[in-house]
Formats: C-alpha cells, structure tokens, sequence
C-alpha cells in the first residue's frame, strides 16, 4: 500500500459512509466544494495550490488487493462492500480555480460533482492536498512580498512534516515565487532548481576553517558558498578571503558566503566590507537561521547587503499559522441544494461561481459568490478541469503557475500586500441569489426535520 | 524515486559535503547528535518516537538508477561522484532512547557512529522523521494527560501536512497513549484501531435527519455512533432516540452520538439527560470539533458527560508549537571532538550518555549529560540499536512503546505533568567532564583556527 496513493489514506467514517450509501441506493449526483472559512491571523489573502496533486490522486484512485483484502479482515463491514469497492473509479467533473489564483475566504477553490459514493471519499485527501500546498503558498507569498528581489530559498525540509510535506512545501513556496529549494527530489519530481553548499558540520570536521573552505572550493571551483559562521563571522570572513586569493591563480572562484547566526545585518555590513576591501566586491551575500517574513521585511529595510535568503522551518510549517480552516462540504445532492447549520459552521448551498471584478488599471476590486447559474460578467475563477473522470486540460507547468502567482499578487490592492491584517478586508460578496437560495433550505429542512430551530 | 525512501529526500549541501569529503579523503569516524536545543513554550518534556521509521530508512538506503542518473544530468558534481554513492550504503552504529522515552533540552535521543559521508548523509530525513513523530507524540502526551480515562482519538488527517504527516501522526499520538486514529491506513501499516462513523454531509444527503440516522444503524446495527449537530444538537438528540425506539426491535442498537460545534459542556449535559430519559442510558456521548489539550482539561474540570473526544488539526500540527529546535550535530571526527560555537547555537562536544536519577518512589529525580566513557549510576538513556548498518535488537511493538510512554510520564514530577510551564524546569545536569571538554576544545579551535575569540 503506497500511502500517497492509498485510497485507504482517509478518514474510516468515509468508508462507513459509503456502505451506508450503498445500501440506501443512494448514488445520485453530490456537489462537494472546498473552500476556507477564515483567514488564519495576519493573512490578507490566499494562494490556490495543490490542484496537479489532486487531479493525479483523482486519476490514480482504486483499491488494490491488499487494500481490499484489509478492509475485509478488519470486520467493519459487511460482505460485499468490499467488492463494490473495487470497481470503484472516479467517473464525475472537476471544477477548480488554477494553481497561483489568489482567493479569500468562503470562495470555493474546488468543486467535485460526482456519484455520491465518489465524491464522498475524495474528501479527506483532497483536503490533505490542497490544504497543504495552499497553506505553503500562502505564506511563501508572504516572504517573496518582504524581501523583494532578493533571491529566497526553501530550506525546510528536516523540520517538515514527514516526506511529503517537504516535497510539496518545496512545490508551493516555488509556485509563489522562492527561486528554488534545497530539497534535491523537487529537482527530478518537479523541475525545481536545487541549491545548498555546505553545513556547519563540513566546516568542524576539518581541524582548520580555511582547511575546509580550501577543500570545499577546490571541489567545486565556481560554485562555492562558504560557511563563516562556525566559529566566529568575521573572522570566518576574513578566512574566506585568504583562501579565495590563495586559490585564485588555480582558476577557482568563490561565489559567495553564507551567514546562519547573529546579528544578520550588522554582520552581514561587517562582512560586506571585508568582501569588498578583500577583492571580493562581486561574492554574495547569503543569510539563514531562524528567518521568516517579518524578520526579512526587517533585514531589507535596514538595508543590510544581504542577496538570498534560506528560509526553513517558519516557512514550511507555516509557524505562525500551521493550518487553514479549510473544509469540503456538500452543497447539493440529487438536484437539491444542502446545508449545514451547525453553531458557528453554516454553509453556503448549492453550486456556485467566484466572479473577480478589477479596477481601471486591472487591480482586484471584489469578489461576488454566486449561484453557477447566476452569470454575471466578471472573471469566472473556477473552471472545469475534469469531466467524466478525464482531465479535459493540459495541466499548465510549474513556471507557468509560479508566473500566474506573480500577476496576481501583481494585482491586489497594496494594503492586501501589507504582511498584517489590513481592515477592511478584501470585498467578497454573498449574491441575493445565493443568500435566497441559504434561506430557502433552512425553511425547507425546518419543515422536512419535523423539529423547529431555537 | 519513492518519496519516502529516496536518498534524493535530503538537502542539497549533504551531497555538495559527500563530494567533498570523498575529494579531501575525509572518510573517517563521525559522531552526530541529535537533540532539541530547548522547548517550545507550555512543554515541560518531550516523548522520543520515530526510531523505527528511522531504522527502516536507514536499512534501506541506497542510490537506485534513476536517481544517479539525475544527480550525474544535474550538472552540479564532477564525474565519478555518482559511481561512489552507487556503492554507498550505511555500516555505521546507531544509539537511541527508546521509543516513548521522556526526554529533555540538550539530551542526545539518537547518535550516529559512522564513516563521515555515510553519517552525514542521514542527517536531513533522520531528522525530518524523529523530528516530527517526536513533535506528535509529546503534544498527543499533553492531550493524554488533560483527560484521563477518555477514549482519545486522532481525527487529523485532512489538515496533516500531506499523506506522511497523517500517517505518522496517527503512529506518533497512539503511542503517546491516544485510543486509536480515523487514519484507515494507519490500520494495516501500523496495527492501530481504526474508529469513524459518520460526517454531516451523510445527514445533510438525506432529506431527513431521522431516515440519516436510520439508514446508518441500519448498515451498522451494533457500531453506529451518530452525528446529532447538523441542524440542532438538541433536537437532533431526540430524533436518534426516536430512531433508536424504533429500531429496537430488530435487534438494532445505537452505541453513541457525536457532538462537532458548540458549547460542548452545555450541549453534552443536555444530551446526556435526553439519552438517560430516552431509554438510552448506556449511548456514549463523543465530542469532537477545533479540541486541543485545554479544551479538554476544561471540559473534563467542568464534569461534561462525554466519553470521548476526537482531537485533530491541533494534534497533527502540534499548532501552538508546530516545530522543535531539533537539530543533528557534529560531535566528534576521527577521534577529536568537535563543537560549534555560533552566536546561540553552540553545542557540547564528544560522544555524550544521559543517565536518569529516580526518587526512592521510582519518580524521576533529574538527568545527568556526560561523556560517554564517564560511567554513572543512573539508567543509561541511550542504548545501542544497530551496530555495522545491523539492527541488534528486535524492534518492540507498537504496544509495548505505548505501555512505556504511559510508564514514563506516570514517574513525571507531578508539577511537571502541568499543561503550563512549571519553573524550574525537570533538572538536566552537564556533567564537569563534558564541560570541561568544551572548554579544552573551544582553546584548541582558538589556536588551530588562527584568530582570537571576541
């Protein structure tokens, strides 16, 4: 069982559902969507990601022998489920907004129209998937609007969670703008650029600085970016120097130096002069440790000469904000419109449309959520990708996605691009049509429940 | 390349570092480290987890063909490179704390003893593997703590940070003396009850609470725990006890319902009171929805008759403290100890042991870090688990490391089983010999390096 592609990645209540539909006969038409509640604290805005997975996830998904075998020992269910699982594929539609769309709150991202049955069990890890990278999206966005122009590099992958997290956090932060990652699989599994010179420990386990730096430039004669934080900053600096001028006549040439501790722009003045007055005028300047979009935005507008920045652990947990409250709810089943309206949890029924209004000049001036049905003129964001189970377009690559991010933030309203919370929000509106059509389910429920509301 | 197997899986600068270590013939004994450098804020301990992954990924390593053909295509190593990592495999030693040990800042939890390119190659997934069970477990430990004799259960997976992070979540918080997980997989990959039973999108696809609740016991006459808080908690209540009246006589019988919003105390007395008078006395009453350890020990203290809680964004993510400063270190290279002295980062040297002190009632008294040659009498924390790239001892059950961990944090302090932290903290002791190795090596790294300390 390969648990990136299990269908038994899921929630049990998912399979326990589908029994119960079955046996209801109930494998009419469902209508989930995907959508955030709230922003999380200090977030003006999101950006979709995660939709290439999902639609692999969608294509690839069946039970495997094993898989059924398990559900069959496991005694849960009753004899037969299993073998309707097996012939279980994906047969409906996929509507979603491109991968690098900026969107707010209450707008779906994602709407799956299938069998009740499949639709169902897509939910938890198409919510694992698009809740993650969009997460990381987000907030990598956040640090490519800090430090602009500086180069920025994902170096999370110790601190993420498990594999996958690493992987996709490498995915994400690129699609929003980071120059590359450390993490050498996104190179082969994405077309990421890779970077990363030498650690700490590269520098310790020779018994002299220079030593190691000498070593590490000698086997890459173009490309070294040196570690002078080990001991001491300046001094390591100073060793840096030494060494490129000793290697400089073999034809060797240091590309830059790293600082991970301290205070990085005072240090990185300090070492900039040494560079400078040492022949080093065109080495770079790179800086880690700890770094996440405030401490950028701050180091930028101290004005320290720092050229790229590693940011790890804040990034790919999304520290300050480690989750969405991002759900996949049913909004309509067998031609009726649902609802939930649990205490602080109600829902928007029906199928709807994100329609994105600009202004003059083509910044993001609104949104409307409306009914599909409610056409309006405005751009409509969420497009079919998948019918009858196929994907019905070329998934756009990766560069692709990660300039399409770039436009849209390009767009948003400057206060949106402040790294705190800016109030007003930005303007979602609910249509008449779609606040109509909330109204009209709890009246129905109201009568069909026998019960009344309190 | 799998994901979760592939030594591409690491950070860049491991492999910049191998070449370079193979170029400078640097292949001696290394020793790394890993441990936190201090606590997140509210944790008072830590519960070691993830060794056995750890093992498995270690047992497993190697370059298959694809990915030395990408490494050799990247342009970033010098031919010749490849065909020594083809051959690469680890023949190292692995020490460790048993899975669920309590453990403390600056304690050791695993070592590495290994050629220097082998050992430092581990370092990126070793640590992303210990790194994030670790982080599960000791939040899943808090939630154990704050409500005693409920049936907990992780319901994570939709908002893990992707399929690993689930999966491994549901391992971590088990171990940590969680019931079970809502994760299937987590079933045949890791013997772990499996529990769920229905979301609102199954109540909400009917026209009818009541026929929801009727179709699900129906396919589950003897399981069927019911989600009562779609529309209304209260009266949703009363309409599994109708149902439950109904089906009684076929031999049906409703085990529980499950409360997702709102006031939970409130909700569940009235609950309890209409389940009593309904016939329903012995209905278990689950709860569920945004619970982390202080909402549990808040719903515990105010007496709320529920069972069972359902905790997950907050588990999976660890979200009040998504990372630990868990870091992977050099501490000794062909027989020299290391150290490194970065501004707040500086870490203690040599081959290290960690013996624990008890009270004469067996509750731990505090934790002594030494040298590995300076014997003491408390228990040695850190065992030998593979010698020469072997397991030595057979892994032990995913039981038995849950009746360890509830062993362990049973001999806690009392203070220190606080959700808050408790001042001063559990006393973890650096033994005069490894102090006194840090300052020896600290004058040597003075004198070899060339420069003075500032």
């Amino acid at each position: 069982m390969n648990p990136l592609s299990s269908p038994l990645l899921t929630d049990l209540y998912q399979l326990t559902m589908l029994e119960g539909y079955f046996d209801a006969g109930m494998t009419e038409t469902a209508v989930f969507e995907l959508f955030v509640r709230k922003l999380p604290p200090k977030r003006n805005f999101l950006v979709a990601a995660g939709l290439e997975q999902v639609l692999r996830f969608i294509e690839g998904l069946r039970f495997e022998e094993a898989e059924l075998d398990w559900l069959e020992r496991s005694g849960i269910f009753r004899p037969g489920f299993t073998a309707r699982l097996a012939d279980l594929r994906f047969t409906g539609d996929i509507h979603a907004m491109a991968e690098g769309t900026v969107f707010f709150p209450n707008e779906p991202v994602l709407r799956v129209t299938a069998p009740m049955p499949e639709a169902q069990l897509l939910e938890t890890r198409v919510l694992n998937l698009v809740h993650f990278e969009t997460l990381v999206a987000s907030k990598a966005a956040r640090a490519v609007i800090a430090a602009p122009g500086k180069r920025l590099v994902d170096f999370g992958l110790r601190r993420a969670h498990g594999a996958e997290a690493g992987l996709l956090a490498a995915r994400a932060a690129y699609l929003a703008g980071f120059d590359g990652t450390a993490t050498v699989l996104a190179g082969p599994e994405f077309g990421i650029p890779v970077f990363g010179t030498m650690a700490h420990s590269f520098v310790e386990a020779h018994d002299d600085e220079s030593d190691a730096f000498a070593d590490f430039a000698r086997t890459f004669p173009d490309n070294a970016v040196l570690l002078i934080d080990t001991y001491d900053t300046v001094a390591g600096a100073r060793n840096a120097i030494a060494v490129a001028q000793r290697l400089a006549r073999h034809g060797i040439k240091i590309r830059g130096v790293r600082l991970d501790s301290g205070d990085l722009a005072a240090l990185a003045r300090e070492v900039r002069t040494e560079l400078d007055v040492g022949g080093m005028a065109d080495a770079t300047i790179f800086a880690s440790g700890n770094l996440d979009e405030y401490r950028l935005r701050d180091l930028v507008a101290s004005g320290a000469p720092i050229d790229g920045f590693g940011v790890g652990t804040s990034l790919v947990t999304s520290s300050d904000a480690p989750y969405l409250d991002a759900v996949y709810k049913l909004q309509e089943y067998a031609g009726r419109p649902r609802r939930k309206r649990s205490t602080g949890k109600a829902t928007w029924p029906g199928r709807k449309q994100v329609y994105r209004f600009g202004d003059a000049e083509g910044t993001f001036a609104r949104d409307v959520v409306t009914l599909e049905d409610d056409l309006r003129d405005g751009e409509p964001l969420l497009v079919p990708v998948m019918e009858d189970g196929r994907r019905i377009v070329t998934s756009p690559d990766l560069g692709a996605i990660r300039a399409r991010t770039a436009a849209e933030i390009a767009r948003l309203p400057v206060g949106l691009r402040e790294l705190d919370e800016v109030d007003p929000p930005y303007p979602v509106e609910i249509a008449p049509p779609l606040a109509a059509l909330a109204d009209a389910v709890d009246r129905a429920n109201v009568a069909v429940g026998g019960w009344e509301a309190e």
